[in-house]
């Protein structure tokens, strides 16, 4: 056993699972103060479902031994409740259920990206039934595609993108982001737009915005750096990779924004930094920091023109999920076929580094059997959610806020005034005063 | 020297300290928006107070040689200072500064812990003194009964719970929650209910809580995960076993919310996820993947029940550290008695697993040694302190919000408008406004 | 290579970078609600430019071989573009990647700590220049000084605070926060006083300044723990000091409030949090554990004092960069020469320990040089910006507020009105009404 890397493995897993709540103040800033509960849950939720099935038979699905030898699924019944890891493998590298508990959060935070495209206007049952849906029948084959590698001696077989193809991603470009961005696109065209949209109420709290950016970058470094499996020079490659696209995006969305409507957001800085992160996650490994430098800076370009999109096909992506997670990974995954430096850890080298087209193909092959794949599935679950139980809110119970409705919660009290227990404002009343609400809901042009 | 496992454990001592902006949020955001500033501080207050004592006296009386071999407390002038730690000790596996500062920050938030019951309405004084009193008088013997091993050679004395009882406590339930929550129980006997009580302020900020609660969640893993004092398969079984018990939890304590009142609410999933970790704390490196999901589903049904008791029996436990850290610590250290299989990290099985009744027999007696010294000390502890300096909050001061009168501050100020230095409101001022303020505080139906 | 100290570091980086969503929160809590925004941009814009010049030439002028062999600035062209990193080097002890990026978090995280002294006034793309200008001539040059060791062969020349003269700086009492602190003091003379001053909204969160406080505390354990580069005693008792020092500070900025207001607040308590850190950080491997306490301690009770010198002599560093900052580390920096302890990890005794005034007159002349240079270079950087481009905003923006003038946007919204695209207020319909809004700033005594 590696002790050493152990340690760092362990440490990367603690800073991934703090992508959870920074994952849910990140979207829960960026919604309306009657929403921003309901998308914290969704975040949670997600976590808790997966993160139970899991152990059941997600951990299987992901690293067991190929069907067939084909790639294409994991033996669902090989590692079934994980129980066989408490007793560890001293010949492993890495202790088994450290593997196990590290990937566990990559299935947990890619699922609950979903969430985000999805704001104020699904129930809360449906919601944990796709999770669990969606990380059982798309999440866990596609991370087998990508992350299974085969065994050494060749007795254990991985997933077909990992193995057969060669392509290159290095921690999750594919497997997680465009996955989780052309799903939150499936699920978006099942359940509808909101109510008034493009109307919409401002962010919440862009403070809590920032503050789940800066939570997500840090858990990134684990993430990514991770990835790598070792506490070595390819983990420290990755950290400084990770840390130039995302200054680089950063200031290129910025740019682009001031350029284009005159100002430099902060709900924008918080998006370009989150595009560097994705569009660098499949590219860590294999690039150089000046190529993580130009990763950033086209993926904080791109992504900002990509996120308008959806005012002009009509989608309501609330929290551009697609324009930032499928677009950014889409382009990350993709630039490694231009920017692939052979001395780094990945390994091959791109187009602009002598390697010709070969990468940047199995780039875009790699690429489209993902998003073919988890948007067909997606939006059959999500359709069959929607025609069977239902997945969209009423539109009574949207106008009067979902954190009331579907939590009995509001965000915030300011006021803190005591009151007796049950005399809070209750579901019913507020959904009696809906009406009066959506009323109020016409645009004020003024707001003091 | 074991570089890798320093490594891991620095790293975890490093998360564990999140644990304290964590805990600072999760109450503070549960409390009135006029006394989140208080809980806030009792927090770091305490972490301070209970640091100091630390260096001085509190390792030593933790981890010194047993006084005559007895396993009730540790040699108080042994090690005071810490100053022979700082040339370090070859010979050791861990540096002793780093076994220092990694329980240095359990015996802080283990005192924090308590600050949860008393909201609103303590002396900021006097609970720091308390907090010191209770760190020396309380934790620290404790601490030593559950943390303090034999040495292999066994020169050097540890406490009687670890060595001659021989219970299985991993990380803290014993000695960390149950403490903490009898503690809870015992000093909000003495200070009482807050006035109006049980009505009682919304939340003021739900976001703080789930914030708050990730941050506790990751740094739990460093908590529990250090306790394996190792970078290896113990370490990495334990961080799996403990997000699997806090994703049950969650899902548990939501179905419960949803059975029993209609709606699942952030503070339930929020709840749950601690009411799994306190519960998985002594279990984590005793039971298997899926006995930690049991443990978890168990601890997040157990808890909501029990923190429904304070209403029938009438104590004011602000914000349920009684039934979250007191039921939920007793749970887990029991459920081992059931659930613990030998392959584990802790080597002990339960009742299920082939080990018939004798180790629930130990957690049982370690449970209740805890429970009533922690009781009792604590009640003679906050009786003293509230005979002779006082710890209650007057009803006026209680009535103004303790953030302006005993920090002479209020959280927020949404408005932005300037003041000169001193022209902001002052205690004084709002205490004269208290009447006014009572006299409102009567249940108010509709809140828009 | 040293994989267990590699893991370390990396864990240590991941930490250090969760100290700019802190340290945005720390200063963003702080201000009005009109400029939080702004607050977080200037760190998070800051982070990101110096973050991209140090891949170009921020790590060669601090690393590379010394000029001339005079210790004043690394070769510019030496390792431009962090490319020959990539393939590792398997002869070091840490891989030179990871120190890149270690070593990029504190040139970044020193940039943005300025920030804080300039709040609500300073336009943002001059700021960007701002941080740039000032890594590249100030940061770079002074952290070769202090932090580039000479090569264990000698073939290759560090800079002369670190060499010739020997002083003692673990983690960056001078190139960090004195550097940062001075240049607070210059930057603020250059643009002036906020208009109205010393009238000043209060803190729109504290929440958030105790949050971020808690933050940084976290990620200090990694930057002073980091500083060891490797995982053993030295990163162990660092870790101990820097807690050590924390708490002594937080008790005791509070009991100088106390004994001076009548009030322990919440500011107070963390800013005696960051005073503590600050004051350790260059002692921290070079005392004691009691050592820490007492440098803690004196931290925390002159720099509440050192806060107040702005309003004696006029200068409005709004969020105190100066008070800790800069005076907080030329107390830790000197306090070294009287309580530095020959064991320890840096070596070196100090007066009370039998090492005489040597250690003190070294220390004294690294502070004067690292003082002198950057309060110069900076009044001249800022000086040029403000007579070229302009630094400051202009007064009707300023009434304004920076949020929306700059930025156009809110930090919060709390009703949650969906409003079209375009419709929420605008930067220049905020402009139009700031003249009465600059009306309405005259002191208000009375509150609701």
């Amino acid at each position: 056993m590696d002790v050493g890397s152990t340690a760092f493995i362990l440490a990367a897993s603690m800073a991934v699972a703090l992508m959870i709540p920074g994952l849910a103040l990140f979207y829960g800033g960026m919604v309306s103060s009657r929403s921003v509960l309901n998308m914290i849950m969704m975040v949670f939720g997600a976590v808790a479902v997966v993160g139970v099935l899991w152990t059941f038979f997600g951990y299987s699905m992901v690293f067991g031994d190929s069907y067939g030898g084909l790639g294409l699924l994991g033996n669902i019944t090989e590692y079934a409740g994980l129980g066989s890891f408490v007793a560890g493998d001293e010949a492993a590298t890495l202790p088994p259920a450290l593997v196990a508990i590290f990937q566990a959060l990559f299935a947990v935070i890619t699922t609950a990206l979903i969430a985000g495209a999805v704001s104020d206007r699904v129930k809360f049952g449906p919601w944990l039934l796709f999770a669990g849906l969606w990380g059982a029948l798309v999440y866990f084959p596609v991370a087998h595609w990508v992350f299974a590698f085969d065994s050494a001696d060749g007795s254990v077989i991985g997933g077909w993108i990992a193995n057969k193809l060669g392509a290159v991603d290095f921690a999750g470009g594919t497997a997680v982001h465009m996955n989780a961005g052309v799903a939150a696109l499936a699920v978006v065209l099942i359940v509808g737009k909101r109510t008034g949209w493009p109307k919409q109420a401002r962010p919440n709290s862009l403070p809590f915005v920032a503050l789940g950016a800066g939570m997500l970058w840090f858990g990134w470094f684990g993430f990514n750096g991770g990835s790598a499996l070792a506490a070595g020079n390819s983990a420290s490659i990755v950290m400084l990779t990770t840390f130039n696209a995302t200054c680089a995006a950063i200031l290129s969305w910025l740019l682009v924004e001031r350029l284009r409507n005159g100002h430099a957001t902060t709900l924008g800085g918080m998006s370009g930094a989150i595009a560097g992160l994705v569009a660098i996650t499949p590219a860590c490994g294999a690039v150089s920091p000046l190529g993580a430098l130009a990763i950033g800076a086209i993926a904080g370009a791109i992504c900002p023109l990509a996120v308008s999109l959806k005012y002009k096909f009509g989608y309501d992506d609330s929290l551009d999920v697609v324009g930032v997670h499928l677009i950014g990974g889409l382009a990350g995954t993709l630039l490694i076929g231009l920017f692939g430096v052979e001395d780094a850890p990945s390994g091959q080298a791109g187009l602009f580094y002598g390697g010709g087209f070969t990468l940047l193909g199995k780039q875009a092959v790699a690429a489209a059997a993902v998003l073919a794949y988890s948007f067909v599935v997606t939006l059959l679950i999500a359709f069959v959610i929607q025609k069977t139980i239902g997945f969209r809110l009423s539109a009574e119970k949207e106008a009067a806020g979902i954190d009331i409705v579907e939590h009995a919660e509001l965000a915030y009290d300011l006021e803190g005034k005591p009151h007796a227990p049950g005399t809070a404002p209750t579901p019913a009343g507020v959904i009696a005063s809906a009406e009066r609400l959506t009323a109020e809901a016409v645009p004020s042009t003024t707001t003091s």
